[in-house]
């Protein structure tokens, strides 16, 4: 039961697109994570995804629509839509999500990190 | 599927220790509660629940130490620890737990507020 500072725990690591989890409740996991460029099309069968943005400005490509994510600002995409998350410049986020959720959806790929503590 | 701003969430309700609804995904609820003095000890049965503090900084009394969580911070509380939040300053927070959970807890009481949708 410690308290959890984002801006100390986003001050461990660097790399794009490689969440790290940084609190667990109800099955759920809290994960930070940095973005920069294009990621590719995935889903989750499964799980519902919450982005909240810390730091800059998120993209979020839909097959019919685009969604823009200042900072301060969530969006959540339930599970089962295709969506393609973009950082023009560096993106903090925060993401809720089932601690089931893989980063690339229900794909296991060249781009899949698996979550690790910080 | 929106984007939700939690600084234009926050500016819909003044009052102090009534939850507000702005999210749900897998079963939890994200909601968004302004705080100021002192709340009444309770537990949740079957619930953890996330604090992340937007503005000011709350206090979370435990049974036997204090939690201070300060801005960009959050501590979760597990299921079955007694807690009490104090607000000395008006503190804005985000709240995450299951859709089921009541901010009093195990009890019902005058301090009681159901949570509605904004």
């Amino acid at each position: 039961m410690d308290v959890v500072n984002l801006t100390q725990k986003l001050a461990l690591f660097n790399d794009y697109w490689h969440p790290r989890i940084v609190g667990e409740l109800n099955g759920q996991q809290v994960k930070l994570v940095k973005l920069k460029g294009e990621f590719v099309w995935h889903h989750h069968d499964a799980e519902d995804e919450l982005f909240l943005v810390i730091k800059g400005r998120l993209l979020i490509r839909l097959p019919d629509r685009e969604l823009w994510i200042g900072e301060g600002e969530f969006a959540i995409i339930p599970r089962g839509v295709l969506h393609c998350p973009v950082a023009q410049e560096e993106v903090h986020v925060l993401l809720l999500e089932p601690a089931s959720t893989l980063n690339t959806g229900n794909l296991r790929n060249d781009r899949t990190q698996d979550a690790d503590w910080i």
